[in-house]
């Protein structure tokens, strides 16, 4: 039996949700649980090992799955707040969304996966109608797939006043021609993914340097097919491809498509605000991180943790070197807990200074994250270390209470004086 | 201009707040804004620094903000739930509490304030008619002051299984007779508290280990006249004694009061359980804290925290002893950055271990917390040290980014062949 | 210029380092930086993409960084105190791995490999003259490789008693026969691997439990090519196969090999002890963790952990519904700041829990943690998010000057009443 | 039996001791087990409570253990590196540090006590000859006690550019007169101290910055006679006068004293550098702390910790409200674990933005930080909340198990399709 429904339900939301939503929270639930959990392992045994097939084949069971979920209601709960969607509320959703994260599938199973939500929001606000026919429709059928490209290597990617892909407009403004690379694209790998959304400098000579980019609606398939678009390559995020979804790498060499945009020229910015939130609007750190405060102070955190564990590394060995291991046990134990944990904190630290360059198969970061954290198991666990050192610690306690006797016995005698 | 109340609001409770409710929450604002923070200061001043007067004489202030608390109808608001009460929720109180909990004087002010509200919440739950007439209904006037006394030294206070405090009937059962010490009585020693409800074994005779305990109905005043009830000293809190409050002492020796107790024999488990929350049954740690697991890795983890500490202090000082102590600014600094705070945090673990007595004057620890936080500021503080030792290390970075440059040149060679 | 070597060498340990030793290190520093860290990204191009032949050939640069470390005396350093070695301490020895450890095939290139180190002392320690010549001197020499293994799957791997791998002695005691599974076999997977050295239950009717097990030593290319010994496939870590030298599980079908063991029948527990440490005498944890103190608290705290994080996320969703996106900024930040890092901290803890199988495909774990580590990231990192939450906050400052002026200019006021 | 010495010595240390240092040390670590630990309780007992004796009446018991201390050889153990001292390293006394710093009255035993050991240091260091004979020979005598006079309210403390106390020379230079304030000055309430170092700004007309202060030393004891320099008060550490050594604010107004300067004019800031370390370059903060990006990410943590636990709160109140505190077990439990650790550590955080101020008396926070911390233990400890919150959880074990039986049963049918 699984635990009930309302224990996932905190008490401060419970009158916040409608009859309906209620009843398909149920669902969810249950089809997470019956279906999708048990799908899992069944859709990575069915996704190839072969490296091409892994992005050309989906596992079938995802529509199976499609299938059930859609005649059970389970569809597009994500579209809040439009006439598109099934009319749930954002509070719905988050609560249903506790569930859908259980598994690997039910996302895509619901039709309510990244990218294609945030994208279809897009398309949900600001397609005019020719765009919704193409685009809208088909993403809320689940029929194709979509991508975003905004990241660009080498640049703050969440600031998207630095994006610099090239879009020159032809003469007669009908078309527009690309130059430049996109990276960390989700779901451009997929064998599905039909139309890209690419935030491109159209306008460079904007004075205003909000105004100065656009999105780009791509059909996808055509794009590829003209070999001036490629894909180079996914990106690996802790060492997973992601497949067939990908994380990619996309060149645009002279690709000419025509001039169809999302929204307005020169509302790019504000497009990709309300795609991502808040957090779009910060300078580039990573390679200047030098000169700010906040990485200075964590520069020097780190320079403490390094010196204290050469230190404790090197009492050790010492210690080896002179008595043997068999009598260096604290001073062994005491390295091997503290030195892996300590590294892979630096390691994390690492890796969220350098940003998605630092997940990816680009820096050795994430290898060496791996390295430290097997460490903290492979050479027995933190865990039975610390008991064991713990143990040793605690048999001088005998000693200690027998010194305390001896001291509370002298305080006694000082103070009948 | 203050912040708006409705800021202090989450969006999730907003349509659970009644209309009195939230125009009281309005009053409590404006009212520890515009008077409590104002006369914290005062009161501190008032309030006598004579060892013996800070006991006896409750600074006038507090009177005039009762009274004018009383008029706002801001009075006993965390009564909630009983026909005694004002008529809020507990999620009314919770949110008003937010701003009594800005001011010292505010929940006094406005009859809120530990321990009287748990003690008026046992008398309106349990208490017979002449309870509520002799106690409750002055308690709810805010004219006297009452005091729990609960927690013995030397044993889990926590839980009340634990608690041995001798109450023998007299052969008619008409009074009982009370031996034995009780400490961290809070409020006993204001000079107002007239009622002790106090927690003693009466029944040790029965099978059921939580039916040996009742809780006591004292009149404190006629008690201490006896000279059979004495107030030793107040406890200390990290240095404070929280007068006229006081955290006391309290000692019975054959004091005999009438035989008067809140609900039946055998119940005091079931009202302490209801006045303390779920956290009354506990077994004992401290005194034998060396048999337990969580203890034992603690133990470790302190052990490993003092010998990095050590390492690191030794390195500086064989560094000044080498090359002077300009030439060891980076190995100081980590040294004062890393050990007071490395010692606090062992010793804020130790305080916890001990409980009640760690906080008192009768272990060393709080002194030691005290002189060990003062180091994070007095000798420069953290961030100071922090900072200087981060931009020594940034220094670095030229280096290093030569060294990369060649390493990159060299990489791109071999790559070739 | 890169960093000088006496920046990298504590005043503690300065004088303990012989001539031989200092120079050595410089030699070390020197052969990393300008060999080994330009290599890393060679040896990771020709390491193949194949499924097959990544576990066949080895990327060809190792083999001429091999040679370059011989000439230069880099070799064998990890040996100390034994006559086999090259002459460096403990100490030494861990001064060079500061420098070993900053490229991935720095290691190999000096013979000063995981998992051959180990393997390589506990056959200087305990083989036999036939032994010695067979493995221990091309293992010395880097012409073959070994492989310890020891884990199994299930079971508390870091404790030897739990070991229960059947080798069963045939009539004559000439030979032994293995039936079972070993997992987490480091480098089993890699083409030169010819040794393995198998912890196994071969002597259950001894009555002392630390003398029921020995270290059978297997020549592995015949095993495998007997069919009774395979390599199922290897274990991945935080999703990679670490090809060529991989953590394989392996199976062992009624395999028939000579008797042939390391140090005497019955002290497979003792070898163990000197190659893990101290830590491999441990109870299981992960399935029975539940009466476990130390995880009962934990899971607790894990608890405390989701509980907040799932009203931050409602908080934020029912603010959008209400006034839309843009006006619950503050929110959206909180939300996406404590999420993710919760979430990940929580994964974390999970592997730790499950150990080795943590770490594997076999659980989601690696994948969920890669997925809640790329959220701290994609979404616009938490630093973005902080920094913009932390200055909306700071506006807050002239409101909170302002009503503090009035409050001390009432403080004032009444203290001279 | 204690400890072994041998066991607070680490292995890398051990041959840089010299065997008058390891005598000396084990001297040290029995004198303050034998004699200085039990002193502590009958020094504060000897102290008095009267709020006028404890500024004027030393404890008795600590002559006696000078004089001890003193035929023993453990005296001014610190003064490492001159003539004057004993002739230790400081390696060595770091390791004496070890001993001293388990009591309160070992360091005053030994004279080596805070702030009389840099006082010396400095004068050792820079005093003329009758400074020498006047000052600094009954200072190592353990005679008269010293001040250093730095601090002053409202400025970044720690770095002496900002310090403005007047120092005016008379017409002949002969003299000096003082105007201004100065506070936490550690050692000024006792009443054996005889010599006050000042850093006053003598020179402000001097163009570079870092030569505009000089150290006046001063005779305390004339000065205070005088009525033109008074002892205001002392400043509380979390509620601790820290008598009669005291922390105190001394008030200047026209003191006109003899033009005594240790070292030369202008040579002050020097001359703290040497005595306070590398930590006195820093800017202010405090005041302005909401423009630096390191406190802005601060505040950023503090909204989110508060926010989240104000919802946990709520909701636990909402659930009593609701169904009763009996079924509100869980809520509450979380509420009182994640609560005061939460605002105590918000609070702490605090007092390192407020500095000095931040721990004495001036701003409620060291009350605040009390209440916080005593409530960790009061209303049952975290580790009582946790355990019965874990156990809880745990409970779930079964249900959650029985669900994954049936995923895997279903996982298993699906593989077979």
């Amino acid at each position: 039996m699984s635990l009930s429904l309302d224990s996932y339900i905190p008490e401060l939301v419970r009158d916040k949700i409608s009859p309906k939503g209620y009843e398909t929270l149920a669902k969810v639930k249950k089809f997470v649980e019956e279906e999708c959990i048990p799908a899992d392992e069944v859709y990575f045994k069915q996704l190839s090992n072969d490296p091409t097939k892994r992005w050309t084949e989906v596992p079938p069971i995802i529509e199976d799955l499609k299938a059930k979920a859609r005649k059970l209601g389970l569809w597009n709960m994500f579209l809040a707040g439009y006439k598109d969607g099934p009319g749930f509320t954002n509070l719905e959703y988050g609560l249903m969304a506790q569930f859908l994260g259980r598994s690997h599938v039910a996302p895509e199973a619901t039709n309510t996966n990244a990218p294609d939500t945030g994208n279809m929001e897009l398309f949900a606000k600001y397609a005019n109608e020719e765009q919704r026919a193409k685009w809208l429709v088909p993403l809320l059928n689940g029929e194709i797939r979509s991508a975003f490209l905004m990241t660009e290597k080498g640049i703050s990617s969440s600031n998207a006043l630095n994006i610099s892909l090239k879009a020159e407009k032809t003469s007669q403004g009908r078309e527009i021609v690309l130059n430049g690379t996109k990276w960390f694209a989700s779901g451009a790998g997929d064998p599905r993914t039909s139309v890209w959304l690419v935030m491109a400098k159209t306008t460079p000579e904007s004075e205003n340097p909000y105004k100065r980019h656009s999105v780009i609606v791509i059909d996808a398939k055509k794009a590829l097919k003209t070999g001036n678009a490629k894909i180079i390559r996914p990106l690996h995020v802790f060492g997973f491809d992601d497949a067939p979804h990908g994380h990619c790498e996309v060149q645009f060499n002279n690709l000419k498509v025509p001039f169809d945009l999302l929204d307005k020229e020169g509302e790019g910015f504000t497009l990709i605000q309300s795609r991502l939130g808040p957090a779009s609007n910060r300078e580039i750190f990573g390679k200047l991180f030098i000169t700010k405060e906040l990485f200075i102070n964590d520069v020097a955190e780190r320079r403490i943790e390094l010196e204290r564990i050469k230190l404790l590394v090197l009492e050790a060995a010492l210690k080896i070197d002179l008595v043997g291991s068999k009598k260096a046990k604290k001073e062994i134990s005491i390295a091997k807990i503290d030195a892996p944990r300590t590294v892979g904190k630096i390691i994390d630290w690492a890796i969220q200074v350098y940003g998605a360059e630092g997940v990816s198969q680009d820096t050795p970061l994430t290898k060496l994250f791996m390295s430290a954290r097997m460490l903290r198991i492979a050479d027995g666990p933190d865990e039975a270390h610390l008991n064991q050192l713990g143990k040793a610690e605690a048999k001088k306690s005998k000693d200690i209470n027998e010194l305390y006797s001896k001291i509370y016995a002298k305080t006694k005698r000082l103070s009948k004086i």
